[in-house]
């Protein structure tokens, strides 16, 4: 065993198993502290919250708290392992929620026989919670699985490896074509992939002002066109009415690659056919789709970004997720709208503009951070993410109408 | 609003709203501990757990993780007011799981619209977890939904409401037989209220040895008898084969009365009646079937237990469930069967015999308890319970084939 895997379990297994405790936030020694918590006094919270259903948020954890959700069929890149083997994922998240966002987290992992059984076990207990997370759940059921959870239940609920994929994405990607000096709206993109992250991401791009008609998508048989007769609903809204077939054929003059795909599938001759000035988003991990040195030698004119953080420009969906739910609950939203992911993108994208401060540049581990070629996202330990994504995701919710309160007071002063 | 009030809804509303938090049991504030969490060190337990089912407990909350589940339909004496509303007792329990035996626990409330509805939603999300804790289910569902999930589940399913209770209650009553000179097996028992926790009761003496022909039941309606027609198959098996038909009846030459119905419901003419030194448990919460100070002035040869903490003998499920669940936790036990509830009672029957240290004293504000008619039952704050119980329990899971693991060494050494 490597170093590094024996740490990792280690890490899991001592002094305690797992990553996650709860504790209690209210005195609990004596009989009077119990005779409040418990049996009598608890009497009180429950009949307000009889009289008036808001009065959960006043006086239960609920406002506070979000649900891990997985049935372990996508776990990260390693495939359908179960529900059992996705837990140290769900409960690393519910760390990460803990540890950016302040957010209490407790993972869920679902097993069940049909996809409506699974839709109906989470929208029967999302109301325990003030928001769900889904995680780690195959293409294409985690379209359906979402849309129907959406539509059932009054709390927000957010496939991350879909949306906060593609929000950083294009948080990213719009800055790289600010500093390439291209529109999204004229670029020809292809993607490599057609999994769950890579339609969202597109959808999203679409959102942002891209044309459904320049984006070239790709599974494991080729170029999703008009012809293909294979194609799953939410494939075939990607279908291009176009006679190209290869990989090689698309990328060529194409300036944006967004690869969510497999390790080394972007060969770099390839890459040698895009427009001058591309833009490679190679975010398979740990592997990318092509190794940003192999990239860099022969294009020079590249913009890069990788899922790894020992390379710039790393696609963290920590940059997004912690945020987008601590904003949403804070003004006790109904959902996570278009409107607030769409202001989730443009906070984060100019924060990458700002100037960084001394303790990211510590905690980066570098010298200098400078909106560039090498810096078009924040890191993904940059405090100033959680002030100013939740702010903007919590006004996007009001002004939408998504949220049930206000902002509280001086919400989120840096 | 009186004091009381006020203090408890303070209670559950400030600083924050509600009685619990997830906290992190593992480093994470450096790039390298997120590593280990998370993406890329948590594909290796991931992995492990895949190869593995066990190492679910090595690497994750799991074993010691209780769910505190509730769909409100019977909230503690207020009725069904809906899932909502019983969060704060629910997040209570967890805050006495957490305070009595260090066990995780997360509330979760369940919306749903048949029986059969909630059995899949439970049996669903019940992996995640170490055990399960079923709490204010109205009866009669909640025997079939115990019943149900036992069957689905491989983990322990425990409804407290009906085991605690009666497992608190068995161990009072076996002392109070044992100190009034009475044996179970001959003993008249008077049964008040035929719900859940009244059925738990009656069915787990009948384990320790009481007659099922010595037990006349009541419902709202009298006495439960073989003529009625109105029975669900749950009453009916208490359907006693007699030409009694009221309390005055059943209750002249009984020598224990069990109330779990309502206030003030057993009258003292009634209580003349009984046989020579009587039993009373009046165990409605908060006001008894009968007031002790009535009760004594009637009877002086009587031993009493109420719910209450302001008077001797308490009837307090805390005395039984965190420890019944710390011992399954603790061998991973696929259930809590019979046995294991036996143990429990009998563990909590011994230790009222046993000298009460000073420390017990003084957390219960009194000068001295001695086994007797006002000491039959443990105190609840008696620190003893958790090593005595949890280890009657963890062996009993061993010895009757429930448990998966051994006891570790040293296990509830005091």
């Amino acid at each position: 065993m490597t170093d590094f895997r024996k740490q990792a379990l280690d890490y899991h297994a001592y002094p305690t198993p797992g990553k996650i405790s709860i504790e209690l936030t209210k005195p609990a020694a004596t009989s009077k502290d119990l005779a409040l918590a418990y049996s009598p006094g608890v009497a009180e919270p429950v009949r307000a919250i009889a009289e008036n259903p808001d009065d959960v948020y006043k006086y239960t954890a609920k406002g506070n708290m979000v649900a891990v959700i997985s049935n372990g069929t996508a776990i990260l890149g390693l495939g359908n392992l179960g529900p059992m083997a996705s837990k140290p994922v769900m409960e690393g998240k519910a760390l990460l929620f803990k540890r950016f966002a302040g957010l209490d987290s407790i993972d869920i992992e679902v097993t069940h026989r049909t996809t409506q059984d699974f839709i109906n076990t989470v929208a029967n207990i999302a109301d325990s919670f003030g928001g769900v997370n889904l995680e780690d759940i195959k293409a294409p059921e985690c379209f359906e699985i979402e849309q129907a959870l959406i539509e059932r239940c009054d709390v927000p609920i957010f496939h991350d490896d879909q949306h906060g994929t593609a929000i950083v994405t294009a948080a990213g990607l719009l800055n790289a074509l600010e500093i390439q000096g291209k529109e999204l709206r004229k670029a020809q993109i292809v993607c490599l992939g057609a999994g769950a992250a890579a339609i969202a991401c597109m959808e999203l791009l679409i959102k942002c002002g891209a044309q459904r008609e320049h984006i070239y998508m790709l599974d494991s048989k080729g170029v999703i066109h008009t012809r293909r007769e294979d194609l799953n609903e939410y494939k075939a809204l990607f279908a291009n009415n176009t006679d190209k077939r290869t990989l090689a054929e698309v990328i060529t003059e194409a300036d944006v690659f967004v690869g969510v795909s497999g390790p080394n599938l972007l060969p770099p001759d390839a890459l040698k056919l895009m427009a001058a000035k591309p833009i490679v988003f190679a975010c398979s991990n740990p592997d990318p789709e092509i190794k940003p040195e192999l990239a860099v030698a022969v294009r020079d004119d590249l913009i890069m970004a990788t899922g790894r953080s020992d390379y710039p420009n790393q696609v963290n969906n920590v940059l997004c997720f912690p945020f987008i739910f601590r904003g949403a609950l804070d003004v006790r939203a109904r959902a996570i709208n278009d409107e607030m992911k769409l202001a989730a993108v443009e906070a984060i994208r100019q924060l990458a503009k700002e100037p960084v401060p001394t303790a990211v540049l510590e905690a980066a581990g570098v010298d200098k951070l400078e909106f560039g070629p090498d810096y078009i996202i924040p890191k993904p330990l940059d405090p100033r993410l959680r002030t100013r994504v939740s702010k903007a995701v919590a006004e996007a919710a009001i002004a939408s109408g998504a949220a049930r309160i206000k902002l509280p007071k001086n919400y989120m002063q840096e």
